[in-house]
């Protein structure tokens, strides 16, 4: 078949083929036949000496918990940190510090669950050995997206042609992004959906399931209409944590009407409920009768993340030699494309003016930022104190632009290098701001910090000091962690290259 | 002997007979004989592939840490959780789910520890597979009882006729309840003890000590009293989490006059002191040189509970298969006997009636309920919403009841099934409601809710969803979970009929 | 060579000879080269079936990570505690039972951290296994000096003759510490420095190092001198938790100034880079780029501390037997010279006539407690409550000293004897007060207590109970825990004596 896991990282459900897809499902299966005729353990010896790091920034239980049990009876063991007193733990260490530091105890895998989005992209680039996505922020969650493909295999004859409820909250969890990324490598899939509008499909995910995978997605008002044209009904829970704005008791409202009873079961006593769980007991969005119905499948679906994550474990760990640990990073995890150089060819006339501004006294080296909105250069100085630190700063505010009329601010630092962190902070609180580096009275260098829009990307969170990096995929350029498209930007970018 | 512990659910010392005990006492010492010979890994191929579930909702080192070491030296392994981050990490996923997680995890046995208690009565009735009772809340802690059998078996001749002196808190503690009843199983047992009021043995203890099991129970002024009229004195740590209205300096005030020191000791010099553990170091209830003393057994009970655990984990697990996850719910798990049903024969007039008040329009479907405590309905309706929810509402307030004269609040809500979970809070508001099932204009039921008492119950935790449940046990019924008496309510509700 | 670690404690580096540290670092490398040459697990049946404790109150991840590493590549395991949920889960409960507790269960060995300096050695001299320390306050954290050495023997050709720098912050970490002191038993070391004020290296280790161990010590104004100067340059965390006086930003601006970059490394290119990890990734000490240069040698290190526990607890548990457990405490362990008596030759008057000052009634049994300073005995009173607690209480308040005229106040109990933990807190908060032990009415016992005068010495947290003890080390008294010297104080009560 071609298809080979080995050592490979596991980040994003979409860099699977359907065939790949197939053939995890169908090893999952396998793992389940042997578990239910009583060979838990028939494959004890095939990790023997394997080491699963497990690197649970947020609360899990289930997804930690099944890759334990996985690797055990594989015979290989397990170690890490769990929860948020993991991360309180070694909230000053950087992820690329501490993911090393695992590989460096002769981890042979990790897998690692983050609240930002890109954030396990980042540990996989810097790590030697294979990474598997536990959950990145609001972005993907693979593994329990194939396990839901397993169930659903198990449920219906086939998964081309499934007609699938989802329900709960479709705005805030990676579950239902990944599992309807899943999905959409299947042939003629319907999402039916019935959520609250604060809670609704996003947009973009089913712009992209209809137009690029050919997904039929069609909401409904009750969840009884979704039931009656659905086989399988893909329950979340709301997470509470991600929903601005809104309380707990305010979410519980808006839930009222989406919750699942055995009520609204019987307008199609056959549905079959799934949930990634934990169902979250204060909400019950699924009603304790439920539990107890022959409607229930998400605790089957619990036992079947344990053979999934075995025969994923088993596909990418069996029959490998140790990846010996390497202290020194490659440097291509380092390299970025995080700054539009503007050339001469862009701004002919402007490379060498920007030192020459008749009202700020030329400097020898230092940087020159201009292009910054109007009245952002307080709020500069208030974050990163270059006058407090005792540089020469030179500030001109609300100086009209030559070109559009528009104010802008223009600030001035004598013998000052930036630092990458310095400038990713002034393009986070102005991102137009034109970066001029001048040695020797000329500027040697002029840019614009190119910085994902993805508020809860991991190159956003300072103290990482990931480097953003976009990756051109078919047209679009994509921010290499977090996967969002860029071109927004670009756009502006050329926006303004062209004003 | 016909003695067999397999798979056996282990959750109150009462359920084990004399010989029962005796005969784990026994096996307890025979690890005990192995370790001390040696040869503490002569059995560790016993339990090889046999996980424990260790799942402590509340703290605990001793009782967890001795089971996993137990579990080790027969060749298994345990995983769960621990603490109060474990329960935060799960404090929105009811037990239930929570346990059936570990089994679809392939955990062949659990030992469960929570702040509520006959919890985990509950999870054993859930589970398919055995499950020990580490510790429910004010309840039991039958292994700590059992080990602290073994402890007491080795310091005198034999357990019948003797003298043992309680110290410390009785009140609170669950280790007290459960020792004393293990205790009663023996003959000719006395038990002298001296407590501050505020932490007496309990008068209900007391009361199925003397009248039921032939206990003798003996208070006294002094501790030095207590110790001149034992060869054993069981001290406890003052549980000042579950004491209420008392500061941590009053409660160390009053155990002032309790500590154990070795002037105490001077009264019996060959006394033997035994703690559950861990001593409170800022009460030092025990003081510091006791434990470097000859006096001091409560270091060699604590190693004990290793041979006591390894003991039950042996007879439980040793030579049964794996028992297959099932990911159904048993449904006699949800089977309760939580509704009272009032019949036309308890009150031939009335069933018709109720639908009929001539201040009250009539519906076709819905609920009324009465009996309901004078100015409780705007409780009610700020619990549970049911007017802002949009249903239609009726409140009768103070109204006189024809019979007693007596104020009572009155509610009519349209075209509304109750779930489970609202019966069960407006029966927590207002014990005596009577709910009348309105269909088609007629009253098709008409029940009041029977809820356990103990308001530290698990039954009372809204969110677990456990439904109440009450057994016949000898002439008493009892709650299945907490296993407290319930005839006083029938009590009450009978006086109801007849009033 | 006569080297032999097997069940030795680990305490201090200080304790090691060079022959010592050579043997150490040889095995240590013989670890690696295993590691390196494929054969990770060939030494794992050595430690079948040991189990080494862990058990940290305080938050570590590398250390603890490393040792759970070392153990099961040897074929052993590790259980116990870690972090401050470690230590709220035991808050209550004295170190000494909580790591009897931990023997109990089995362990051969264990490793510690904790806040307070020497409660380590005191861990150790309770326990019959051997006690490694995982780091003890302020004090020591031996395990990190020896893998440092491994890693220096690595970079450069021998350790004899180093030029070392070290900087951050030299003040607060137990790193620097060690490091020296292990440095300190090669020949001519030279340690190059350059810090803020705030964390320079404090005198009384200078001195040490200077005065009796031979090593030269030079401070610079820049890191870029320091850089200059040495061939390693040993950069550590600002320990924000236990610097005083500063908020987080102002020892970020302290740091401004001693942190690498890229463009100090310029200044030596050769420079080779250590650090003890974690970095503070908000401060940043060691800048980002650093990180994927060639300069950076602090995640090798981090492995290197694998190979060195590896090799640590291979000669500590390699071919010993299980040391069984023994429930009672060895009596060594309460001796202490916490009282330092003042007999009839001290002071041949004063001794009857304690008890006769005219106007204090004469007691026929308690206490008299004089030398207390003016105006203390309000305080005495607010700690420990002798009269709210119902005792007999005559307090002299401002009494002239017939000697000096000073006012002291005086205390006098009637039939109270004082318990070890009111001694230590009345010693505590008047550190001269004289203890005068009244039986038959007549002086039987006259001392003052010996405290430690190390505010962070384990002997001075009340709850712990850890008697006073002070060794004769050369010349010196030491106290036997932390290991700071005392003859500080020797010089004030022999002042007082002669006064």
């Amino acid at each position: 078949m071609g298809i080979n896991f080995r050592n490979r990282d596991i980040i994003t459900i979409d860099d699977f083929s359907r065939q790949e897809l197939e053939y995890l499902i169908q090893k999952a299966q396998e793992m389940k036949k042997l578990e239910k005729s009583g060979q838990r353990y028939q494959l004890n010896k095939t990790l023997e000496g394997k080491k699963l790091a497990s690197l649970f920034y947020e609360n899990s239980t289930r997804t930690r918990t099944s890759f334990e049990t996985a690797m055990h009876e594989l015979g290989g063991t397990t170690f890490g940190f769990a929860g948020p007193e993991g991360t309180s733990l070694m909230k000053k260490e950087n992820i690329l510090a501490t993911v090393m530091m695992y590989w460096a105890n002769h981890a042979d895998a990790a897998v690692m669950r983050h609240s930002k989005d890109g954030s396990v992209q980042w540990a996989a680039d810097v790590l030697g050995i294979p990474v598997i996505n536990g959950g990145d922020g609001k972005n993907e969650h693979p593994t329990q997206a194939l396990l839901d493909l397993v169930t659903i295999d198990e449920l219906v004859p086939g998964i081309d042609g499934l007609n699938i409820g989802f329900g709960g909250d479709l705005a805030h969890g990676r579950t239902i992004r990944s599992n309807a990324l899943a999905l959409s490598k299947f042939n003629n899939i319907t999402i039916h959906w019935a959520a609250a509008d604060e809670l609704a499909m996003p947009e973009d995910l089913i712009d992209t399931l209809k137009k690029e995978r050919g997904v039929k997605v069609k909401r409904y008002d009750s969840v009884e209409d979704v039931f009656r044209n659905s086989n399988i009904y893909y329950m979340t829970r709301p997470q509470k944590e991600r929903i601005k704005g809104l309380n707990e008791a305010q979410i519980n409202d808006i839930l009222e009407k989406y919750k699942i009873d055995m009520h609204k079961i019987l307008s199609n006593p056959n549905i079959k409920i799934l949930h990634p769980m934990p169902v979250d007991s204060s909400t019950a969005e699924i009603d304790i009768t439920v539990f107890f119905s022959g409607n229930q499948y998400f605790i089957a679906q619990a036992e079947n993340g344990v053979f999934l994550r075995k025969a994923l474990l088993y596909e990418i760990l069996n029959e490998t030699d140790h990846i010996l640990f390497n202290s020194s990073i490659d440097e291509k995890v380092a390299a970025a494309n995080d700054k539009d150089y503007i050339t001469k060819s862009d701004d002919p006339n402007k490379k060498s003016d920007i030192n020459e501004k008749p009202y700020v006294g030329k400097i020898d080296y230092g940087v020159v930022i201009d292009h910054l909105e109007d009245g952002i250069t307080a709020e500069i100085e208030a974050k990163l104190q270059f006058s407090k630190r005792g540089y020469r700063v030179t500030s001109v505010l609300h100086e009209p632009s030559t070109k559009t009329g528009k104010l802008k601010d223009f600030l001035k630092i004598k013998d000052k290098l930036l630092t990458p962190r310095e400038i990713k902070e002034i393009a986070m609180i102005s991102p137009n701001a034109t970066f001029n580096i001048i040695k020797d009275r000329d500027v040697v260098e002029k840019f614009k910090y190119n910085l994902c829009k993805n508020e809860n990307c991991i190159t956003r969170v300072v103290n990482e000091d990931v480097p953003p990096k976009f990756d051109k995929i078919g047209k679009d350029l994509r921010c290499h962690y977090c996967r969002k498209p860029y071109e927004k930007l670009c756009q502006i970018i050329q926006n303004l290259k062209n004003s």
